[in-house]
C-alpha cells in the first residue's frame, strides 16, 4: 500500500505513524506553572538528541482546540522541565497522568505521585523513578498552528540522576533493574525483557 | 548518583543517554549524494514528529574529526531521505550498514541489500524492510559545531509504503509481523514480543 498523506486525514497519519515507529521511549514530563501548579504528562514522540551539547527532545501536539497542552505552555513561561524514566513498574501511574486534568490540578497529587525536589530547576522529579534529567529550554519549534499541530521542545541536559541500584559492578546501567517499558500504537507497549546484541566493528557512516 | 553534564566527558553523557533513554526506535536512513551514490546507515536517535504536518526527525551525530556524516551531507546537498523501518530478520544488514565506508561506496552494494525505487524522492528504499516513508528536508538544526556535535534533521513525509501483509483484517498494523527492533545501550537491542496494554479514559495533559 501506498500513501500520499496529502489524501489522508490527520487521524489516519498519526494512526500510522504510532503503529510503525516503533518501539519508543516515554518521557514522563513535569513542569510547573508561573503560579507553582506542577504538571506530569507521558510522551513518546521523544528521545535523545546529543552528548554535545547533552540534549533532548519530545513532541507535545496541540489540542484538538488548538491550544498548547500544559507542559508546554509552562515550559514556555520557564523554560524548565524534568524528564522521568519510566518503568515497567510506573507504568499504570504513568497512564494516568496521560488524563486531561484542569491546570489548576496537579497529576501529582491528583493521581498520588511522590515528588522529590530536583537540584537546579523548579518542577520535582517523579521519586520513584530510577533515572531523571532535569531540562533547561533550548529552543521550541513550531511546526504548524492549530488542531493537532506540531511542537518539538529541545532541552539542555543540566543535571542527571541515576539511582545508585542501577550502577553495575562494571559501571554500565542495569537493563533488568531499570526494566523500561517502550511504547507502541494505540494502548500497547513493550517491555525491553527480550534483548539480544549485535556486534559492530566500527561505527557511522 | 547525581552528575553535572558540565563535568561528565561527552562519552560519559553519550552512555548515560543510550543507556538510558531506551528502547529507541530505529530510523534505516537511505540517501544519495548529488554524484550518485546511495547511502544506508542506522540511527536510534530517531522519532515521529507529528502528523500535522506528517513530520519525523533524526540526529546525525557529527564524526570524531567534527565533519557531517555522508546522510546529513546527502540531504545537506538535495533534501530528500528515505527512512525504512527494521524488522528483526533485518538487524544483522542494518548492523553492517552501521560500519564506516568510503563515501563513493554505497552500503546497499557492499553489504548486499536489495533496494526499490521510491516514488517521490531520489533515494531508493529497502526492499525488503516492510514499511518506509519518503522524506523531503523540512529543516536541520545543528545545535554544535566538531566532534560529535548534535544535529537534527526534520524531514516532512512525502509518502507512505506499507507492505500489505502488515494490515490486519481489521486495518491495523500486524506487530508480529512487523516484529521491530529497539535499540538500547552498547550492543544490545530489543524486540517488541513482551507487549502488554494500558488502556486510557482520554488523552492529553
Amino acid at each position: 500500500m501506498h500513501h500520499d498523506p496529502a489524501d489522508m486525514s490527520v487521524k489516519e497519519i498519526y494512526q500510522l505513524l504510532v503503529q510503525l515507529v516503533v518501539p519508543r521511549p516515554i518521557a514522563w514530563v513535569s513542569s510547573i506553572s508561573n503560579d507553582g501548579v506542577t504538571n506530569l504528562a507521558p510522551y513518546s514522540f521523544f528521545n535523545a538528541v546529543g552528548a554535545n551539547p547533552p540534549t533532548l527532545m519530545f513532541c507535545p501536539v496541540n489540542r484538538r482546540d488548538g491550544t498548547f497542552k500544559d507542559s508546554l505552555n509552562n515550559i514556555l513561561e520557564n523554560s524548565e522541565f524534568v524528564v522521568s524514566v519510566v518503568s515497567h513498574d510506573l507504568g499504570d501511574e504513568m497512564n494516568q497522568t496521560a488524563a486531561e486534568f484542569d491546570k489548576e490540578i496537579s497529576e501529582f497529587e491528583a493521581v498520588g505521585i511522590a515528588s522529590t525536589p530536583s537540584s537546579c530547576v523548579k518542577p520535582p522529579r517523579v521519586a520513584q523513578s530510577l533515572a531523571q534529567f532535569e531540562c533547561r529550554l533550548n529552543r521550541v519549534i513550531h511546526l504548524a498552528p492549530g488542531p493537532a499541530g506540531a511542537n518539538i521542545v529541545i532541552g539542555d541536559i543540566v543535571q542527571f540522576h541515576v539511582a545508585d541500584e542501577l550502577i553495575s559492578p562494571a559501571g554500565k546501567i542495569d537493563q533488568e533493574r531499570l526494566d523500561a517499558i517502550g511504547r507502541m500504537g494505540g494502548a500497547s507497549y513493550t517491555r525491553t525483557t527480550d534483548r539480544f546484541e549485535l556486534t559492530r566493528k566500527n561505527s557511522g557512516s
